[in-house]
């Protein structure tokens, strides 16, 4: 069993807000996370796959696909975007990191054999900051 | 002459939009950037000041003192903060990392002289993602 | 369960030295690192915290609230110190990184509970340099 | 039990080709990787041993003499090479990261008893490109 | 005048290997980076622009722009390729990054007035690995 | 005329301290970083050198004779030491970053012609943490 990586990027706007609090209830809560005109982050995701190398390949999986697969899925949807308002897959949910985390292994984890026999979904992880960063085994 | 640097970060949101332009003029141009939901980075910015270390600290500028100003003056106003609506010395003017760093210098460079007898301001760099970043030397 | 992790850092002099053995053994065993007269390091010090988010906030932990405490309970006590001479709970042990880690263990594991109802301790991370790291899972 | 890793580095020349297969299907399957004229890499190698530390060092292992062994016995044979020319112990096999690891981690594991009592090697983690890393666990 | 710069990258392969020496020369000057079969680095490629910022749009230079013009006449020409073998620019030439900085300047510097206005090219950097990089100015 | 960098690296334990000043004024000044018993740092050394590149080589200065000079002229008689104590050169000086680039330099300048008829020294960079560092071009 081997794991293999491919980390990936996009910036987003977002903010901290539960809309069941008052406004002043966010603030105490989120601090300058819940500026209402929001703010944003470079993020850096890792998704890493694990599995036997197939014997023709010598690969887990193809690095390459894995790109095209998490750009197409995942980056293209939130890269430039605002994640309260623009994305689908986070409507009505709390923008954290943690959540989003779990969207992305919803999303993936069925599409990897599309483009894999040996390798399945191991983690993914992703930086808000240089600083925090959340991961995510899908359990 | 030495030159000493300092390095501070911080996110927000901006998009890229220009208000004398339609917004498919402003779509074509900016692309991604121009999004009118707004996107955000990570930003990371170093300050750099040169001059003589004074003889009696080996310093050019302490730089404690030299991190607090920043954070005071520049941090503190555009730190999870939206740049298009959130902060006053960006008003009117297009939210590109160019202009950040031309009104950073601004404020900064008649301050230094509040924290260093031997130090003036040199350049100030700002990093918009780990790819792209912009350097101005006040002139 | 995710994981959520925070980056702090701090600086600190040392020396390796086991005060059982003469001063002969110790530069043998340590070499420059039984330097009597000191060295040091920068240290990043990375905490992870394993849990469910919380359905209110998102959060498995609030990572300000993890950066106040880490720094309180941790970097206060250590940066800018000897870790030898200086800080109490590193008295009559030697100043490894993995000793390190474990006296951190045991510090932060018991005070968690008063920042996250959902998160438990699950590791600790120490960079003595960019190439030499430990992280410890407490046990 | 701690953790400890070393990160070493090595830059060499390689390709991706199945000799099995046709000219056209390596390019296929291996896109430029598969460049008759090789491509290279710098790569970074991480090497971790887990065990209890000495009492009398306060280490699991010494990292000066983890280093020695990952050069003499992975380092000076990859540096500078060509991976599917040069080195004996990739003869036959497909130059993929995967392959690497799990090579390094044959050479490796039955001789880190010769330099500690307490650790055994846990994982050896291989980034190819900032972008692309594997690990390996020995199973 | 706002400097600006863009990153970008490439792996490829080479040796440092003067014809006109023999073989031993060669193998003296250059030591393991004459290796008959092929070496290879993850270079690092910054190209920096300076300028007045456009009025209409805050930019020197776009730098979707500027990315897609370096990858057109450089990456496109050299990744996943051999730097002696499969570089038109680089016949006849030693693979040194030092050429490698100065023929890359010859090609990007008349090209950058067909993206920009108001930038001209300023410098371009080159990592050939972590520690070792060049710059060239032009002149 | 091109710029070539090496980046090599030292750790150490340093304090700041005036002997002309009282303790209590130390501390007023230089606040942690006066702590009697020190503290230390990773520190990162650029070294850059200008030149034209010798046409038998392609080089202006061979990397590795470079690194052979930083290393035994400074990373030497630096590294693991106590910069206040242990190293001549710093004797009766303030061992700030500052002070340590200017001699550095002084150490540097003078020998570079015995590596490369083509370089001079252009400058030296010192990063005492990865937020603070100094750069220093000889006047």
């Amino acid at each position: 069993m081997v794991y293999v990586s491919r980390k990936e990027h996009f910036n987003a706007a977002h903010k901290l807000y539960n809309p069941a609090w008052s406004k002043e209830k966010n603030a105490e809560v989120f601090g300058p996370c819940a500026n209402d005109n929001w703010h944003g982050h470079n993020f850096e995701l890792i998704v890493t796959v694990k599995g036997l190398p197939d014997p023709d390949t010598g690969f887990v999986v193809d690095l390459k696909k894995l790109s095209v697969l998490i750009r197409r899925e995942i980056v293209d949807r939130v890269d430039h975007k605002n994640l309260n308002l623009d994305v689908d897959f986070m409507r009505d949910k709390l923008a954290s990191t943690e959540n989003l985390v779990i969207e992305f292994w919803k999303i993936l984890s069925p599409q990897l054999s599309s483009i894999t026999k040996y390798g399945k979904l191991h983690s993914i992880k992703l930086y808000e900051t240089p600083r925090n960063y959340v991961e995510y085994f899908g359990e």
